[in-house]
């Protein structure tokens, strides 16, 4: 399971969050300019922009970090990048526009690789409905795909809404992509249809675009499951300052059946999967209505950090982070 | 002149055109979508939204690729970086509203130089009045500076807007960015006014976020000097159909004095490095009304290319393009 191989916390080395503090203290020094109306920190920034408000993101993809080529073909790396980016959009409850990207080429890049990526963006980006209208190309010693993504929201939904007594809900399937990377790098053949789901869930995720806006007018707040769902969890605790109560059975039940049996066939545990696998851009989100597209797996109360009822009763807080995009994923 | 080193053309090799043309081929067929006003191919891209437009570019700045840490303090690549996307903007006439950056870091980047990158960001956004409102931050073997600028305008400036018997204006200086790299790379001190006014202009160029908004009601047509006045002008003339004369002399005039001196004393030839230096972020755009802040230095006739009329009289087409950005810059 990537998200959780390497945890092992370096204290002197810069994480990511670290990092984000850093900047966010350089950058964003006292309030938001005119016209900001969430800066550093959230899934996405808001601006406000005649009547609605303007959610925008950037994310990359990049060769040695976030991806290896054994593993994908450079039609599931242009794919992926979008998606990636898409997700931050509609986990903000916004419906995605357009977008840009940033293309780096390492030399000797030919035709029909640029031609195999560039494709694999034209597909994500029609099922998502989200045009590239531009972007740019450099070249560098890495492979790099890095989108940036802009949305329209009314009322966009935030980390920082849930509120003691909501509900937490799960949109979307967890734990497939990790599972699929497992099996990828073991090099072994994906048998039966959990194994195959879970393949094709690391490569080809995809994005929830109609699903984010379908919770704008429903949830308190959203995210999408990028980091791991515990992690990701740890993140709305933080920023809604809340204790997000994940109930396992509830969780494990959602899961589904040849998931539960492929991840055991491969010595995992579900759970542990479903809880710090990463990359699936499920949404996690909290509120009191839950719409039908939504499934409950916990519920938020005062307090703070992420907790685990377990199957069994017993509630245990989960201290292991997710996934840092500054520790090596190799 | 880091421009026109590497202009060698291998035929088989994929060009900054190719690639651009490649995609938008895949990305960008058919009728713009609703809402998008311009796609890939200009300074940036432009959206509509409520009453205005919107005007966005994505840029990045990748060790290797457009920079050596040599010759540039990680303040400096910080300030480069930002500057570098926002003159985008600024050459489509619009005001920068905001700006999202990705930064790749090597393992092993510390907090303090993450911080030397962070506060030359922040100078940056400072300095063209362009707050930072979020990012990214990724592990990878190149420290990347990727930056999204979104700004707006009521009429935007294309590229496409020139017209046989326009004036062709110059706003801010070419040619000191390329002498100051030169004299970085030969590891020569700076000596002397132009000597170090070049080696600042490449170090911290200062993208005309006030210039661009004020061509805006006056010029036909407009775009940054980024890959070198004459390859810029060629976008130009393709773009909108018409042949760009420089008046070699209206150019030299403008260089200023300690400019002519301080190149030839590096043995360059002033009117070349004017042509084919690039990364000074002046702004080339073209109208009848010139405002007191644009010099005028050559004309738009019917036909095509880029032709110079040398200070002796004599004109002659300008065959070699501009700046590849996937070409080797080493």
């Amino acid at each position: 399971v990537p998200a959780h191989d390497h945890r092992v916390k370096a204290s002197r080395r810069l994480s990511e969050l670290d990092a984000i503090e850093l900047l966010r203290g350089l950058l964003a020094s006292g309030p938001n300019p005119r016209g900001v109306e969430v800066g550093i920190g959230d899934d996405a920034a808001v601006l406000s922009a005649g009547g609605g408000k303007l959610v925008w993101t950037i994310d990359s993809c990049i060769e040695g970090a976030h991806f290896d080529r054994r593993w994908l073909s450079l039609e599931d790396v242009g794919w992926r990048s979008f998606m990636a980016a898409v997700s931050d959009v509609a986990a903000m409850g916004a419906t995605p526009l357009a977008a840009l990207s940033e293309l780096s080429l390492p030399a000797g890049t030919s035709r029909a690789e640029l031609a195999r990526l560039g494709r694999g963006q034209a597909a994500a980006a029609r099922a998502a409905r989200c045009p590239v209208v531009g972007g740019n190309v450099s070249r560098a010693r890495d492979l790099a795909v890095v989108t940036t993504v802009l949305g329209r929201v009314e009322r966009p939904l935030l980390r920082s809404g849930a509120r003691a007594g909501d509900e937490l809900w799960l949109v979307g399937r967890v734990g497939y992509a990790a599972l699929g990377l497992r099996l990828l790098r073991e090099g072994r053949r994906a048998r039966g249809a959990g194994e195959r789901a879970a393949v094709a869930a690391w490569r080809r995720p995809v994005a929830l675009v109609d699903r984010g806006p379908a919770l704008a007018g429903r949830a308190s707040a959203a995210l999408d499951v990028s980091d791991g769902l515990a992690g990701d969890a740890a993140h709305l605790a933080r920023a809604s300052a809340v204790r997000v109560v994940i109930e396992g059975a509830a969780l494990l039940k959602g899961l589904g059946r040849e998931m539960v049996d492929a991840a055991r066939r491969s010595g995992c545990e579900p759970l542990e999967l479903a809880l710090h696998g990463g990359e699936d851009y499920a949404l996690l989100a909290t509120g009191r209505q839950r719409p039908r597209f939504a499934r409950r797996i916990g519920r938020i109360e005062r307090g703070e950090g992420v907790w685990l009822e377990r199957p069994g009763g017993a509630a245990s807080r989960i201290t292991r982070g997710g996934w840092d995009h500054l520790e090596p994923r190799g």
